[in-house]
């Protein structure tokens, strides 16, 4: 058991008490969580294990979740997480990665020993870490038992952020503001693009004086030239030149809880075209920032942005924001709320919503970001950092 | 198209026909293929999109494998790929992480228009990138497709490395060379973590004077202290101590080609215990090394291993190696090959493989691996490293 974990010991129930009745709710007697971030969140448990098949078994009637992975990792699980020492379940190594045994095997043996094989057990559809095969070998291990949909079941639970979670928040985005202008400083022509990634890694876990960073779970996405035409590239093997567009995605990180932010730099002017759609994103942003409040929903804030950009240049297709927190590669946002049409969520007081009205055109994209929460009365940018084309 | 792929056109064709030999024998008639290195492999594309569902499709009867993705990560295949425009297809963004419709719903339809939705389609079951709603999308969408498994079918493909997958992992191991020197030298008593791990990334990036590194698929594993106990930590937000242990597990990249290596090291005096221990991993490591040739198995491997640490304290319970090479998040072994009890497969030139006797006891760990290749007699350490205890 962790002496020190991240959050209070209170704050870990309360989300275990929430998740429960979510579960009530759903029908779900048992919930296996597989995705890292729900991991963590519940148990506190952090460590880059989730290459293995790990999870945590959240029942009704017992206070503790169980802690199953890996037995090399259950010492992570002794010192990262606040669960005691029968929570936590190691499987034998024969079952990693083999085509004889599966871990979801284990877990339904584990089940049996809880006396849960016989329940409604809710799985994570759809998570990088619930495969297919997971789902086939608990069918056929668990007879009866009624396997149900419980997907973002506790993505759900983690919308409304605590305030301890909205600490790590604005100290992450203390991280990236440097990270930010690090970037900025570092990308110059002739500057080989892996130099300045790594000037911007460096950064992101430097941290601060006053506490180190942690690892995003995405790294910086940051294309030049025509890659900046596409929205998920990293850099290559060159140096940049004068007049290349940069765009850059990168996040501060405070013990898993992430500030993304989005900006982009030309070393030269900017065409016109350039400048055209950099101005009318950005006006659009402002706009919606100052429309975000509780009670709006997703779809409407992007009805907003919408509103906003019509008549300019700008053709943006995709959805222009999702709700962000805590997590784990591949992926920083949450997968519950975003700005589309069609999102119903009303916004309301400590959601964090990644405002990312990024736009990929033909020859060339714009991005600017900002990471908010909503308040009482609008809503909080957490990074201060100026909203602008970068030129060089 | 990418005019310059990472690899010759031939070589492309090579690894599909490959492929496609699989696919007879197993019965397979078309290939849905998620994982990203095995994306990667076929068909060049790369980028940070894997966080929503993408893949290729690959048919016996039509050349180019077809790419989808997400609409705005369409350009990026268009960059990075070798495959014409008519093979790239990108999903519009209403499908992404929605609870309306799948991108498997696309990828079904996809199917039918290529005229392959009623034959023998292969899925990768136990890959992060095919959850279980993958599976059941496919099913209810095509009823009269059979779908079977087709897990790690092209990583099996990928054990036997070309010439060129060599080089680039011989160009990862200067990186990782370095990057093991850097670590290294950064950490001292009174460093924080924070700031070591960001050199180690730094030095990543920033390859060597001739060529730029590339992300690992694992962050740093380097944990301290009683952390080195276990497998998978991270770093943390503490100085370092004199007396303190670190394990160091670490990775140079070179177009997503990984050169794996660890290494421990403690600031000040090792304890008796700790130096047998470390005089045990490395004795069996040597031997082991020395072992492998074309013709022997992964469990006569292990075996030996095992034979070599009898009568020492080391005890090992987990697999002590596993074939590697182009890998993406989350892990860079490749599912395949493993030096452990029961593996069969026999050991050929041109396969890669970590030997990783890596050993977590109950208060400390130790680690001193080496990456391999195995040649005509015997292997070849693309690492040059000492193997030793580093004592500071």
């Amino acid at each position: 058991m962790n002496p020190n974990p991240f959050f209070a010991l209170e704050e870990y129930r309360a989300r275990l008490s929430k998740t429960r009745e979510r579960m009530y709710r759903q029908g779900v007697e048992v919930l296996l969580v597989t995705d890292p971030a729900n991991i963590n969140y519940l148990s506190g448990y952090d460590g880059w294990s989730f290459y293995v098949h790990q999870g945590l078994l959240v029942l009704m009637d017992r206070e503790e979740p169980v802690w199953f992975g890996r037995m090399q990792d259950s010492n992570g699980a002794r010192l990262t997480s606040w669960l005691s020492d029968d929570s936590i379940r190691g499987y034998q190594d024969h079952y990693v990665q083999s085509n004889l045994r599966h871990p979801m095997d284990f877990v339904s043996d584990l089940l049996r020993e809880l006396g849960a094989d016989k329940r409604r057990l809710g799985v994570e559809t759809d998570n990088y870490y619930f495969s297919a095969q997971c789902h086939k070998s608990l069918a056929a291990n668990l007879p009866q038992a009624d396997i149900l949909d419980a997907n973002l079941l506790v993505n759900w639970v983690r919308l409304l952020k605590s305030p301890a979670e909205i600490g790590y928040m604005r100290k992450a985005a203390r991280v990236v503001e440097n990270v930010m202008r690090v970037a900025m400083d570092s990308i110059n022509a002739g500057v080989r693009e892996g130099d300045a990634a790594g000037e911007v890694v460096r950064a992101q876990l430097r941290g601060t004086s006053e506490y180190t960073g942690d690892y995003a779970a995405i790294m910086p996405i940051m294309p030049s030239g025509i890659r900046t035409s596409t929205a998920h590239l990293t850099w290559v093997d060159r140096a940049y030149e004068k007049g290349d567009l940069v765009l850059l995605e990168l996040a501060g990180n405070v013990h898993r809880y992430h500030a993304p932010l989005s900006r982009t730099l030309i070393i030269g002017q900017p065409p016109a075209e350039l400048a055209d759609v950099a101005k009318a994103v950005i006006d659009g942003l402002n706009q919606v920032l100052g429309f975000i409040k509780p009670g709006v929903t997703g779809e409407e804030v992007e009805a907003r942005w919408r509103k906003a950009i019509s008549g300019t240049k700008v053709v943006k297709e995709s959805r222009m924001g999702y709700a962000f927190g805590s997590n784990y590669p591949p992926d920083w946002g949450e997968r519950t709320l975003s700005l589309r049409p069609g999102d119903k969520n009303v916004l309301a007081p400590s959601m964090a919503i990644h405002v990312m009205p990024g736009v990929w055109l033909d020859r060339f994209g714009f991005e600017c970001s900002e990471p908010i929460v909503v308040t009482e009365t609008g809503c909080e940018c957490l990074v201060d950092y100026p909203r602008e084309l970068a030129i060089k």
